[in-house]
């Protein structure tokens, strides 16, 4: 079994904020994250496949296919856009990273079960000091 | 001459766009920059000043002072902000990285003289992809 | 179950050696590391715990309290400080990379136990070409 | 248990392709890295090995033999060559990362365990946006 | 006046040697860097150009324009390529870094003249311990 | 006219404070980094030389010795080490990044020369948030 791991990278802006608390809570447990007018970030992705090596080609998976997933799939939905209001797979949820990283393993894990591979990992990057991991159990 | 060069970061929402345009002019010009829910990034600030040595203490400024300065000046007012809707020193102007640059720039220049040191550059990294310089004329 | 790190930075100095054992002892074992006047790195940490997601927050922990436990108990103690000689939790244990690491994960594992999120792993970061992993057994 | 990762790079060329193929056959299943003139990476090397802390030393293994070990048996043998043509334990097989690290597991594996530590991964980075990790099985 | 670099990534193979020398003579003069099968690297190139602002966009250059110049007339030349075989504009030139971040200065200069702005620098990475620089004088 | 940069490294302790100082001067001055027992770096190294390509070798000049040159002079003396104590070119001199990128410069300028390459710049990295330049002027 080996692993691989392809990374993307999208720009989007989000807040942190529930609709059904005053302006006071959400900045009382969201603190500057909560900001109404929004902030963003550069998101780094990683994403993690497992799997055997097909000896007719050296690759666990194509990584070109690998990308091409990817980009249409996730990061063309989050890039230049706003969590809380422009992603399908996001409506209704806190835009928390957290649940950024969930929902992008939701979106994953079946296209790369299609392609004979296991999603083993999505790990998200929100600044040079703090990021997710989710293994999907 | 000797020139100190202090890193901060900070993350924040934008767009491109111009309210006397129409969205598709927006959009032929700025692309996906002009989302009309913005996006966002982590921008990375290197400002460089430049001096003489001071013998007595072996710095051309303290760089607890120059910190203080930055965090102050500009990055309170950038950090988990909308840079089109909440900064003052942006009001008004394209959010692009070369007018936050320039802007950062004129507000620093000013502070760094009264502390005797020439601000020698402003570069603001938008994406590891691409950075904006400045150098004051 | 999810997995949030959080990275925080201290510069420190230490020396690889032991009291018991003589200059050429120590020079032997330990090489450079061993040099008596000291030497020093930027240490990087990386503190990794995990849980289940609050739904109410889409947080696991919230990232300001994360911060300020590993700044109180392990940043203020070890920053612009000698290993050796000004740490209390590494008072008579050799400096070696491997025993800061366990050492701050026995610091860190009551306290976030203490806020419900377990402690999954303790990685240090020495250099850019070596850094430790400890996962508490 | 205590993990520690050492990494080192090596400079290398190589084409993916298959002598058994035609030209278009590579260059269907391998698109451009089966350039018949070659590419190249600047590949990084992280060999991560786990066991107990020896408590003379408080190391697990010192980091000076783990190096020497590395640069004799994998990155001599693999910097400033190429894959396909230069390196004895690639000889006969595809250049992929999947098996160029799979290759490095099982050079190091016997090594390490000479000197009492167990291999835990070898995890090879070809690009920024891509690695693979082999543990072993 | 401002600056502004896009940064673009390129892998390719190339050996420094001298077709009118000797094996032993390459050996000599360029070391590893002569083995006559080849090596590779990950390059990074920083392209640099320099301009006043269109206040209309804000922008000295849309970087998808300066991208699209850069990947057409530089990258797509070089990536996954031999420098010293497949590259038009290399064609009877040494391989250094030197020479070939001087060959795509040459090659950019005009087409941003074109577009009114100058070509300042040509930064190409080879590797993290070396670079090369040129300002086209 | 081209420039070549080669980057080294080196881990080393030292602290802020003057010997005619008290402690409390030293520490109103200094701040932390006046803590007796030191404090430590991973310091980055950036040595920048400029001058014309020698046509016969495609190289402004041999990284090789660049790099020999920079270990023999700089790097073995700073190296853990302690920059107050067990550096010649800095006895009596403030341990200060200004003041060991100047001493640096100074030490490198004349080899360079002898070599028949200017030497353009030292950069000294001290943390990834600030570093110092200086041209020799």
């Amino acid at each position: 079994m080996i692993f691989i791991t392809r990374r993307e990278r999208f720009s989007a802006a989000h807040k942190l904020y529930r609709a059904d608390w005053s302006l006071e809570e959400n900045e009382n447990v969201f603190g500057k994250c909560s900001n109404p007018n929004w902030h963003g970030h550069n998101y780094e992705l990683f994403v993690t496949v497992k799997g055997e090596v097909n000896p007719e080609t050296g690759f666990l998976i194509d990584l070109k296919e690998m990308k091409r997933v990817i980009l249409q799939h996730v990061i063309e939905k989050l890039d230049h856009r706003n969590v809380n209001l422009d992603v399908d797979f996001m409506a209704g949820k806190l835009a928390s990273t957290e649940y950024i990283a969930i929902a992008i393993f939701d979106v994953l894990r079946p296209l790369f079960a299609e392609r004979n591979v296991l999603l083993h990992c999505v790990k998200l990057v929100e600044t040079e000091n703090n990021y997710v991991e989710y293994f999907g159990e």
